[in-house]
């Protein structure tokens, strides 16, 4: 049994959980109170605080505790915004933020606000001039994570932050992924964090504001956490992130070099080990425990579902394991393949055997999903009665995420070369997962055109 | 040492306790992914909601966990009133609401709402008819407490609901103080509740939603808890909460009845142990573990320090403990004396001795207090040089509660009776004390008069 995402959630760190349960006896005050019990989860919150702020590089008083990470970016976007907004409405994020961020930049859009979405490359990288291009004279706010948690990719932080800043722009950095790692670089603005990612307890989020950022908290506030987080403390579970940001922090040197070699290891071996696999994200520039991969002509939730049976627990981005039917908005930004995506994300700890046992079960794995879909196999012998026709028509209509993908890859040997395949489907994965098998296969992806339903994607056969 | 202030935070409850410390092996992982750690911490997720479902009476998928018993009202408000935008925009809220209510309506009114404060009797009651009176064609919510937080009124919630519902009007019913002790009758529509209050962990709160009722979430969301509660789900904490609610209700019977009893004992004993005490809330219906009382000539803050040097943690609705400088909006409504105000709440299991003991320490706290203040003893002597003018004025500008009550009782023997004496004082309990003393000493309050700086209150003489 290995739990391999730890960018959704990670198991208590242990100092978490003693720190926990030695706060639950002494933090359940209310700290504004003046008796004893209060002023007892006073001097935890504020210890708790200076732990805090001393990890992301901040003061105390620039750092509030909030209910979780979500809320932390909910909060601080529009806190941001409300401070600048006689500066103007203009909101910039990156395409690969997290869905929080962006929710945030939907609700500024539908109340008005004007968002720019700063592209990434295919590696999901932003380039510091793009972002820079995007700065406006009324852009109340930037924001940009400091790795993705998709893709692991890390972001230049450090040349955004610059840039926002000569353009005297407060830059809001998601750190959520890279906290536990280190403290983020450069003259960013704006903060915030999960602690349920290092190893803490749920219900803790950060949100920092540097002395001297406009902030104007919305919605109703009451006197705690300056104003910035209504509701009661939730002293015990702070105290627990505090305290495990410190352990992690402790670690994180020796530990970041010793998943960097694990994940270097899945990178190398998953394509020598899988055909038609396509490995996402920086190679270089990455956090240290997440890799991704997608696998052609696999369904991602049956190959989670095979990858449990095996004792592995990982997410993906594949549209078919997600509620919406679309594929993650980041592989979309980052026009890769989207089909059998897998994201593995070790916790720190992760025993290099698990790696090893993971990679020898993944082959089988994959080659199981792709024999139930009746998946084209590399070795597959050309169609042995190729069409006359220069051009055939492929109905995928009502089919989803891989089955458009292995009817195109089972007819483009029916066609001569030059010959083209249109594929008709109303899946949204398809947008993405026929021109990256083009950019795989080294076919030529022609384009899409409008169908009576859903839309055709056209495909020329060129090899 | 004994904690009589569980209205604003109960210690955990054993339950919760093992509940959480059982659930963080097994909670912690993101409920919505489809692998064995996100599969087991949904179904802790799904039996804690069906557990405070049956807790609350309602369906579960009526029932959000939200981060704070606050988070709750404000959600809850705010996204009530936009289902019912075309409706109206007009609000209704008692004057003795949780200050998440009166936040929420504040920032109701300040986008362009309307409010209405429907007034309390000197209980601290809201009257059903007055109630019903505020309803309006526009009405699109209304809010009551099941029970007042500072004093332990129960309102009538099932003949304001029954209005509500008459008139086609939502209620939202805050029951943080009384979800502990059952569920709240009548056909309310909204409902809140805050874990820590009944011994479950902080950071947990309940918001319900009937079926049927316009519910619109306000702010970036996501698909957790329904969209209406954005932010990972702490789920070890939801199960403690769960556990712990279903603990205290199986008590709750034998409970009530004998914290009832030792509250009664303090209501009856501390008139006949301390002068000049006033007595406030329902003496009938009312919270179980609440009595609250406030003592002339004495300033809250120093009060309870006594009490908790001599090991007693209680709370204050006086103006010189809040950061306000202002009385509680609670005491203001209701009309009662503020100063030397002491909340009594007890925690279930509080033993009797305790109350016993504060009963013997309370009287020298009060006298020391009063005696430092030098404030008139019962016993003081007439003025032995009455004035000859028919009046005095009182310059007790500057001045903090209780000094300007003090300074007035000491000079109303020196007019004749039918003479007065104008008080000058800007300090805002001034405006509730002064005809407060009046009441409790059988003198005639005359009324207030702008003046240079502050207001003149204005006494006649009449014993």
């Amino acid at each position: 049994m290995a739990y391999f995402d730890a960018a959704s959630a990670a198991p208590l760190h242990p100092v978490a959980r003693q720190a926990l349960q030695a706060s639950l006896d002494e933090g359940w005050a209310d700290p504004a109170r003046l008796y004893r019990e209060g002023r007892r989860a006073r001097l935890l919150l504020d210890a708790a605080r200076e732990a805090a702020a001393e990890a992301v590089g901040c003061r105390p008083d620039e750092l509030t505790f909030t209910s979780s990470g979500t809320r932390a970016v909910h909060s601080g976007i529009e806190g941001a915004l409300a401070g600048r907004r006689r500066v103007g409405r203009h909101l910039i994020v990156s395409a690969v933020e997290h869905s929080s961020v962006l929710h945030s930049a939907e609700v500024h859009e539908a109340a008005g606000g004007s968002v720019t979405t700063v592209p990434v490359d295919r590696a999901g990288t932003v380039s510091p001039s793009s972002y820079a291009a995007a700065l406006r004279p009324d852009t109340a706010l930037a924001c940009l994570q400091s790795a993705n948690h998709e893709v692991g990719t890390e972001q230049p932080v450090r040349e955004v932050a610059e840039a926002c800043r000569a353009a005297g722009v407060p830059l809001l950095v998601d750190a959520a992924q890279s906290l536990p790692w280190g403290r983020v670089e450069g003259d960013w603005s704006l903060l915030t964090a999960s602690a349920h990612k290092w190893g803490g307890p749920s219900g803790v989020g950060l949100l920092v504001v540097r002395k001297g950022v406009r902030f104007a908290p919305q919605g109703p506030v009451d006197e705690r956490e300056s104003g910035r987080a209504a509701g009661f403390e939730n002293i015990p579970a702070v105290v627990a992130a505090a305290a495990s940001l410190r352990a992690v922090r402790a670690e994180a040197a020796a530990e970041a070099a010793r998943l960097r070699e694990l994940t270097e290891r899945i990178r190398v071996r998953v394509p020598e080990l899988v055909p038609d696999v396509e490995v996402v994200g920086d190679a270089v520039h990455r956090l240290p425990g997440i890799v991704t991969f997608s696998c052609l002509y696999v369904d991602g939730e049956t190959l989670l579902h095979e990858l449990d049976r095996a004792g592995f627990s990982v997410s993906s981005g594949s549209s078919c394991t997600s509620s919406t039917l679309t594929p993650s908005h980041v592989l979309k930004a980052m026009g890769v393949l989207s089909e059998g995506n897998v994201r593995v994300s070790l916790p720190p700890g992760t025993p290099s055997e698990d790696v090893d046992r993971f990679l020898s079960v993944l082959p089988d794995a994959v080659a199981d999903v792709r024999e139930k879909l009746g998946a084209p196999t590399a070795s597959a012998p050309p169609s042995p009665s190729p069409s006359d026709s220069d051009e055939l028509v492929v109905d995928s209509l009502g089919k989803l995420c891989p089955i458009p993908v292995i009817e195109l890859a089972k007819v483009i040997g029916d066609v001569p070369v030059g010959g083209t395949v249109r594929v008709l489907s109303d899946d949204e994965a398809a947008r993405l997962d026929i021109p990256a098998w083009c950019e795989m296969r080294g076919q030529d992806y022609v384009g899409e055109e409008p169908a009576d339903h859903g839309f055709a994607y056209v495909v020329r056969r060129v090899s």
